[in-house]
């Protein structure tokens, strides 16, 4: 009950770093210290951020045995992400590490590997009004949600957005310009836990938003490993008498 | 995340109070009292009974009032739980209440309204051996669980079992006679989570073994109501310009 | 292969018989026989049509008998429908006839019955328009639609929808007034398959439009019955030796 | 409805060309044929075949062109299948294709990339009885199944089976030494469907069985594609206006 959950926010970190790119003003500090922020206040969480472009993404063998959920923003390198901290994440989730994937990382190859489909969608940036409506208010991470929110400025996913059915469909968005989005998704895999959430533009404040972070962080508790069974694989001799 | 859980135990109550009935020597105080006293071990918990021969079979609006999770046991006397009090208790799982289901609760009014299925299933009373294996290690109702645990003599149930396609599939029992049985499944209605776990005969010393009271605990924190939004229904003025 | 599906159009035909309803000029020979039309077009249906205010509701034990898929429309007389006869068509579904709930039809008894929870929504009758749009074109209703279809002229229909999790989620529909709707489901009960499908306002044209016809069309080859093991249901003897 | 659909049987072929290995006996001619010889008495069915060790494995862009359906038999060579093949089978798959994963090929390339987890088991060569219960009699794949049918000698394979959730969960076994087992499970991926059936040691005349030819014949009827709308992805521009 007491215990902490120890969460990395993982960002591609690179819009943020152009000067000459919105995103230089609305998250001078990048978007993984905007979540940051909003998580160390959790008394039941403990934050560490790590980035594309430090040693092995910040992604070290240490870093991951102290991860027990991992957020992911990826949107322009998701090709630079090495295959091999891939192997290493997607092997953590199995496992049984939660892993809230954020707006753009629908294209991030850890995504892509635990769905086993294209992740593909339709897409816009013009801005306009984006409303999500909770569709399963049995679910934890709709906890403290109203029954919609809306965001005044985001950039459009549209339908078809090509993932696996997800076990747990939460929220479903209405964009201004005709479109909708599947825009809160729930799978297992392996002993772990995936919450696909859209929201999340570079260039707007979406993660300064209090619904916004209120899913994240809704979403982290409900992905956070339990003690379940491990489960045993191979060659197995028989319970009863052949 | 200190909240208490208000657990009512619902039991039918008839084949213990028969002397000549296994069941009286198994469970002289009634099953609800076996389970009771390991629920009253957990801290997070509060925990009261009811049984069918109480007014209202115990289930008055103030007991209601105060139920956060129910579980719920009967077998012989299912034809003499009033729909009055059945409309209630519907009511309240849609309105958020956790409903733990056990073994031949299967035929309830409650559980049979719920599934909106018949949710009848082959019965044998053999003594025989039950092996329940975990087939989703990703869920909370899991947790402290071995891969598998053993039921040396149990009531065996068997498929077909007519129920919708649960949401979650936990544990399958693989009988001594050959049958096996989807034993722990869950699904959301309206606000509210059910789980039906299976075992539980009567004339067997089932709500004694460790594991199966490890399942029921677990299950009452799954099913623990949330602060999750409450739809609103009806006629609704637009939010967007027509 | 070449079966032929048996397929009957209940109508509560109310509507439409009062003069001074919009919909006795849209369908002045009732929804059920514009539905009708269409589908007597397609060689492997035969078609007929019953409606509230025939003896017995035109749900006679020989229609029952000789009905493969029905459709269902009700609105204003859900209350009127016998609960004798709504027990026959729920047991005639748990043994394998498909039922297509359409519109209004989500407050009837018979598919409340069948889901087990309250099916209310949001609604509103202000002639907006609705978009749908198909989120999982691996589904045979999807077969020969568009990615997206528009009705000019709707009434609302929004979420939360308080409905079990579909086993397949088909539809969503957009609305110009802001909301979301999950617009075409599917569930299993039983051996049978249910699916509701949102379109049909009684004073707009929607039974005449060729994608809703193809929709229902294509719902009533899914739900078509099966040849599939019928399930043995009781006390068992045991397969192996105990 | 007359359409003919185009079957690929691939299958390793390696075992069965062993003159010392039991499968050389069993299936002289290799399992794909034991499972064409039933196949091709399908009057909707057109059926070739593929194996590892033909130029490009059999399955060269002609050949895939031309297929509706594939199944899919692997054990010792997995690894041998070139990424390349693999790449335009989940492709292929992703764009309608069914494919129906058969025994041991729940370890090949193509099920794990489509199921995104490492698709582990328990197993044993025991020769023991299993004995397979249909659990879902409202799907098309149980058509003209008995309730349960039985292997006497067959190839153990034990949960946790680690997949995703199934979307549809059809065919539990139970096996003599103890264990259960998920052995038809359904998975839509984009358009395609996806079919995994255990049954099918090398060593054992499964695929001769009646009830388990039956199996793959309603498998490949219900992966079959059919004229679903294709999604259009990438930018788009809006259908209202901003």
């Amino acid at each position: 009950m007491s215990r902490v959950i120890r969460v990395t926010i993982w960002n591609e970190f690179r819009h943020e770093k152009k000067t000459d790119h919105p995103a230089s003003e609305v998250y001078p500090e990048g978007m993984h210290n905007a979540i940051a922020a909003h998580l160390r206040k959790q008394p039941d969480m403990k934050v560490r951020t790590a980035t594309l472009d430090e040693p092995e993404h910040g992604l070290t063998d240490a870093v991951l045995a102290e991860t027990d959920v991992m957020t992911w923003w990826g949107h322009i390198a998701h090709a630079e992400v090495s295959d091999e901290i891939v192997d290493k994440v997607h092997k953590k989730v199995l496992d049984g590490m939660g892993l809230i994937v954020l707006h753009s990382g629908h294209f991030s190859k850890i995504f892509r590997r635990l769905m086993g489909t294209t992740c593909d969608l339709k897409w816009r940036e013009a801005g306009e009004k984006e409303r999500l409506w909770v569709v399963d208010p049995s679910h934890p991470i709709t906890e403290g949600l109203p029954e919609y929110f809306e965001l005044p400025q985001a950039e459009m996913y549209g339908e078809r957005f090509d993932i696996p059915q997800p076990d747990e469909l939460l929220l479903i968005s209405w964009f201004q310009g005709g479109e909708v989005f599947r825009s809160g998704c729930c799978w297992r895999r392996g002993r772990g836990r995936v919450f696909y959430f859209r929201p999340g533009h570079e260039s707007y404040p979406i993660y300064k938003d209090g619904n916004v972070l209120k899913v994240i962080e809704n979403g982290i508790r409900w992905a956070a490993p339990l003690n379940t069974p491990a489960p045993v694989f191979g060659n197995y001799q028989p319970l009863e008498k052949l």
